[in-house]
């Protein structure tokens, strides 16, 4: 038995086609663009590549977004002022504050100048506090709020393929801020019986293996073996971790790495993206699975952008 | 083997008197009793009589307490007035909004009418959203915030009691916004591994029976047997259900009952107050457990005050 394929690749053509006609419609109706702010500071060629990235995607869409870089010893309160100033600004109606902030900046003070109804990336306390209150699924709705984009991907995921959540086990795999913790309110929202565990979980593969839905968010590239997945369990892999894998023993190096223990040097193989799930060994266990590349990483972008959507709708 | 009790009575007694000799250094520092807003509006006997036990136990204390009673139709307009100038006023360090509120108010507005700075009762998203990110115990604090007395006090036990939490299954029974959710997280930070369930866990007895340590917040007398505790496990009980015991089957009726489904007349019977936990059956098999009466109980109030004390201190 082979796992069906959560094809977050297609799913995300899906929802940028849904999204497209959305924003069309949008500003058709209101004569503007939903429009994003990128506030970003410092020179750290991946953190500029994305920012661009994201402009370009966004532009594919109708949206704007628009890029405020800054040197990265701008001082903190001309910082605080630029984002203060865009949660001012009318014509904003979401800001991103791009990560990592340079050395010495207080982040904290950074994220509370943001506008929570700007905060599409759902960073801000007041949106991860209001995630953390809503009612369960179908019992009320609490009041609108933004979810990282991330975890909303995977459990649009889950909606999309019609798994069921409610009553399931759900295992968390990670507590980071902007994956495992949203995700785990998520699936409790959806009525799952969920456990978080980390690097301090006493016995990992015993406790994913009482899951019926596993997911792992935990950026340590093929952590989560075939034996630590419950044959026929929905697995929803948010790990994309750069590696080298070895063309000789196949074992997976630093992306930086020369040589492998095994002997075999390693300076032409290009880096590959792999999860944090073994997927070869896995998708022989499990019921459903997202693959490394094209699972949960599409879905990512296109839940950002229709935050950005919702974002311009309530302003 | 019986249970070592959990003794949150005492506990509770000697937080009180710490507490008292922080507040009266703090009076003699700066010169002012740390102050307490209570905000409630209708003539609900029990919110009238909590809202003046409140005012005379903080008193006891050197706190300052000041009931800010309107009527059940004061116009939500209003209502956000009075917390906003409450949030407003210097002399004002902590804002309770005692529930229920009136039907038809907008709870979500009035709560977010609250400073979250003196929101002591740590009911505001953004407070629920800063414990829901803070990092994990011992990797550097987060932004200062409170948590709901209630879990505060359950965590306080666990701490006194030396109770080891880290790499321990600790498994949450409900996911209230004032109990269960906050406790999950409180736990989680401790570098437990944590589930929660509620209602629509598949098989509740057996998901309680993993647990190292469980925390009973569902609000149903008696619901957790005995054989739902793992031998030697830590029990904290969070529930206090009023019930009327029968004299006769030792059934526990609801608190207005006038006779028990066994034929006993219940009419003279005094209503008694249980947790969530059979603890007589439960402290044969528990390693340690907190009673009901006696056990989490006393220790809100005590929670509230630090609290209380926390925010002038910060104001």
């Amino acid at each position: 038995m082979t796992a069906t394929i959560l094809d977050g690749k297609s799913l995300a053509k899906e929802l940028q086609a849904e999204l497209k006609s959305d924003v069309e419609a949008f500003v058709q109706d209101k004569g503007f663009a939903p429009t994003m702010a990128i506030v970003r500071a410092g020179s750290d060629p991946a953190s500029e590549w994305y920012a661009r990235t994201i402009v370009r995607t966004m532009e594919r869409y109708g949206l704007q977004a628009v890029e405020h870089g800054r040197p990265a010893d701008i001082a903190q309160a001309d910082l605080l002022a630029l984002v203060a100033q865009l949660s001012a600004d009318p014509g904003v109606h979401g800001i991103m504050i791009q990560e990592p902030l340079p050395k010495g900046m207080d982040r904290a003070a950074v994220i509370a100048a943001l506008d929570p109804r700007k905060d599409v990336d759902g960073v801000h306390p007041a949106n991860a506090g209001l995630l953390a209150q809503a009612p369960p699924a179908g019992r009320g709705e609490g009041a609108p709020f933004f979810v990282p984009a991330t975890p909303a991907g995977g459990m649009e995921i889950l909606r999309r393929y019609d798994i069921p959540l409610s009553g399931k086990n759900a295992v968390v795999l990670g507590r980071s801020n902007i994956v495992g913790k949203p995700m785990a309110l998520l699936l409790l929202r959806q009525n799952a019986t969920v456990t978080v565990c980390h690097s301090r979980t006493a016995d990992l593969p015993a406790v994913c293996r009482q899951a019926d839905v596993l997911a792992a968010a935990v950026g340590r590239a093929h952590m989560v073996q075939a034996d630590w997945i419950r044959p026929g369990a929905v697995v929803i892999d948010f790990g994309t971790n750069p590696v080298k894998p070895c063309p000789a023993c196949g074992a997976h190096n630093a992306e930086d790495a020369a040589g492998c223990a095994c002997g075999q040097p390693l300076d032409e193989v290009k880096v590959a993206w792999v999860g944090d799930v073994d997927f070869e060994a896995a998708e022989k266990v499990a019921g459903m699975i997202t693959p490394v590349p094209g699972g949960t990483g599409p879905m990512t972008n296109v839940m950002l952008m229709r935050n950005l959507l919702a974002a311009a709708r309530r302003s």
